[in-house]
């Protein structure tokens, strides 16, 4: 039987998503460790985005196989139960063996969020970039159209990814301000890695006025990632939803 | 010279706002070290109003005396150095000889956060209480209307409340839901001790059903503690801003 879950950390305490070497501690290892116990078998987990140190999960999906039997419930509690007070499972939904939380995905949401203050924030620490030069979010915004559509993302990719094609089509790519929060979400079909945090540098860069608003678009043109902004610290970084054909039935992650 | 001072902190880690015997962290024993640090003098602060273990500040407004001259700047950019991460100085400002954090204030308010959803939250675990049983808004916010007005506390009170008189006037209660967070904001002049978890404890019970809209009132009108509600946990609570006389000049809390 295959189970895809809805899982949600705080990634403020763990080297990213993906297992590592013993000793590191990584969100991949808590749930594989919580899922083993409720299974009574050693499970592998299959995630839609591995998310790197300090970045957060709102609606990380994954799915493993088991033959174990619980109930629904039985699975969401058995697991939370299991886990430490930084990772949860939100749901749980019984899938075809067609599904995959990373393949299957049709496209996944993030958002980034700038505290744009004078001072730093102790609430807001290990949830937010503290930025205290001014940030104009229209031309945040207005810099962020030229990047929607599909594009060559090579400029906007780390160094190190290890994507076979820089292509990526970016749906959705808005900045607003929430009183002292400047927010951005971003929605693609799949994204580069350092893609979010590499455009959230570009667009804070143009923000503060040390850049042109077309330099967003200069930058993509250059699809040579030596010629980019700096990477967005990944505290800001919330990987928000995933998005699955209908067929599968998944409930959509709950917007905050 | 008498100085004020906007405070904020994430209360997860420390015993409440006052000094206490040594070995235990109180947010007052960060604030004074700091500040001792860049008066290079002792110093002692009076803040506006106590917060109880695990409460967080992002309003709290302290003062203090010194004889040490340095700029505001310098005071803010000086404390913050030599404050932990989740403790930080938003503001300085110098006053009259007549300021006191405590006894000028007017008025106080408090945001108390609920998250409303079948699974607990990683994300949120040390910043709202989390509550299963769907809750009413609607419901809450008629009950929360029979205590808005001068009245005697009593039955909000702490049993160990050490206030002279139990009567408060509450200027404003408003309960809203955004997603799936319900949030209680609250104005009195002052607060008896638990006043704010009292007064969530008893809206969360009459928003699940528990009790019936009247309840509230019935409550107040005890004038009993002993008949009163559960103290809603502390997570969920932030005092958000303190406001004093004008001629004070001082700045209000940047509302969130």
């Amino acid at each position: 039987m295959r189970l895809a879950m809805g899982v949600e950390y705080d990634g403020s305490s763990y080297h990213g998503w993906q297992l590592q070497k013993s000793g590191v501690r990584s969100v991949q290892q808590q749930i594989e460790q919580a899922l083993g116990k409720v299974a009574a078998h050693p499970v592998r987990v299959f995630c839609a985005g591995r998310t790197d140190t300090g970045v957060h999960g709102e609606g990380q999906v994954i799915h493993f196989d088991t033959p174990a039997v619980r109930s629904l419930r039985g699975w969401v509690l058995g697991t939370n139960v299991n886990l430490p007070d930084d990772v949860n499972i939100n749901w749980v939904h019984e899938v075809s063996d067609e599904f995959h939380a990373r393949f299957s995905a049709t496209s996944r949401s993030y958002r980034y969020v700038i505290l744009n203050r004078p001072t730093r924030s102790a609430i807001w620490r290990d949830r937010a970039v503290w930025i205290h030069h001014v940030l104009d979010e229209v031309r945040m915004q207005q810099a962020a159209e030229s990047l929607v559509g599909t594009h060559d993302f090579s400029s906007y990719r780390a160094i190190g990814c290890q994507a076979k094609s820089p292509v990526r089509t970016v749906t959705n790519l808005i900045v607003n301000r929430i009183n002292d929060r400047v927010v951005i979400e971003i929605t693609a079909n799949a994204f580069l890695h350092h893609m979010v945090r590499n455009i959230a540098g570009v667009l804070m860069t143009i923000g503060r006025g040390d850049q042109p608003v077309e330099w967003s678009r200069e930058v993509l043109d250059h699809r040579d990632r030596t010629l980019g902004g700096v990477t967005a610290p990944p505290q800001g970084l919330y990987l928000v939803d995933v998005d699955y054909p209908a067929e599968f039935g998944l409930p959509s992650a709950s917007k905050v």
